[in-house]
């Protein structure tokens, strides 16, 4: 068992350039060459479970994820996702895991941007699983919050309390 | 009065190349880039106390990091330091001061080196400093140690558990 | 009277990422900024026509782009320009101007990704237009083609011969 | 047979920052992932004949790179090169071969620092070496001169023309 398990499952984090029609696309997730970067010395797992913009996640997408959560020895786990629906997402894991630590994290700007936020984020993340009390918790842009006070603001990019 | 107060001191997170004689140098903090570059968004203020290598550090430049902490009004204080005598500033701090939670980070590779480390380290010690309680900590890639139970393993360039 | 002149139409080049709704998008050109990057002792004067994906540009933008050719007082022209119709262009110019050497370049990734050909183009087409005698070439990923024997390879990425 | 022959001597272009003493050393030259950025698509072939500073450069060097010059098949040849001494190697090169065309460049900061002037120039050297007659060059920053009429400026840290 690791101790903190990585679930993947797209997001801005991980769109690439498809330099042939001038598209976003997914391929491979970049995470393990974030946690590289950041010469991470923490152990970690990481699982791919999809590699979806979650504008397009299904209700089937989520429960697979809170499936994995579940089902996964490690009581810490950090979770890359698109960020329109991260908060529905944070939802489900929220309502139904009590006993681990959970930290959804994602990106404004796709890693292989030079100007991305990513690797902050994921660091950020990595390191509000480790000192957190159990819950879930959404991470981004230096800020957490727990999965049932947040919202996304879609004018400012950022993602803010409810109340 | 801001939430986290960060203090820089300079370290491999700052180098900069000098393009005239090929020597490494300090100039400005790329602090304020970084935290740019993460979009943070939770409240901060930026205080450069000095820009130098830690093998530098004299005893005196210790006290006005200590003195900065503790007369600051903000309860969290996140620290850029040369990783090679941050071992010995974070002492001087724990030992003296009880009531606030301190972070020291750094970078093993400078951050204008597009491989760099910094952008990581730096959003885990936002995090840390926020959930952490009252003390002081070393935070690099990915782990954090209280201070008076961590080392430089020079030959791995890492940090670790004494004991 | 400058030694090149350059003029800006847009293209991948100059594309960016917008953090609202993940679309690309056009703001502001690069050119001065890889410049820059590229540390460019040679004289020259950058003049921004139009800030366009290529497969948005008409007969009017390509009379324009000819019109400025023709009536700047610099017999080097380097023009950024998306890939897609780069030969169109391309051709537009080559059978109306005769006494200059006219260099169209661009890039398959935009700059602000870090993975961008863009600096590598650039230097190429700064040092083609200084070099080749008058004619309106097209200089891609180390290659260069007269005006009128180029065409772009859609499914490979790349521009080619024609015979 | 390849169209261009890439000879790598090492120079700044190179360096990399070693993460556990903060020293600049050589390890492997990047010239093959410059190349790859610039999707060169140009048919070349590279070997690296040292991996040096050029301060550290001796004559018993320069003869090794005048032979290769002389030996290989192609016509047209890059050299990578610190810019400390590029020009001592141009005069050796150029005094002493007269049918081919050959091209120095280098680089002020090295690649793997963001802000790196490696792939412009590189791509400069790569269209400046198709297209100049035989005679041996230094291709700096947008610029190109012949090697017996250029100097390093220090304090600048730029070439220019004696006369």
């Amino acid at each position: 068992m690791s101790m903190i398990r990585i679930l993947v499952t797209g997001g801005t984090f991980d769109k690439e350039y498809n330099e042939l029609d001038g598209t976003l696309f997914f391929k491979d997730t970049h995470i393990n060459e974030l946690l590289a970067l950041g010469r991470c010395k923490i152990d970690f797992s990481v699982r791919t479970l999809m590699m979806i913009d979650s504008l397009d996640m299904k209700e089937t997408d989520r429960q697979l994820i809170l499936e994995n959560c579940k089902s996964c020895s490690e009581t810490k786990i950090v979770i890359t996702h698109g960020t329109d629906t991260m908060v529905e997402t944070a939802k489900v894991l929220g309502d139904n895991i009590k006993n681990k630590t959970i930290v959804l994290t994602g990106a404004l700007i796709p890693f292989k941007f030079g100007s991305s936020d990513g690797l902050f984020n994921l660091g950020a993340a990595m390191a509000f699983v480790q000192s957190l009390p159990h819950g879930v918790y959404i991470a981004m842009n230096g800020k957490v919050f727990p999965y049932n006070n947040v919202r996304k603001n879609r004018q400012l990019g950022l993602f803010e309390e409810i109340q």
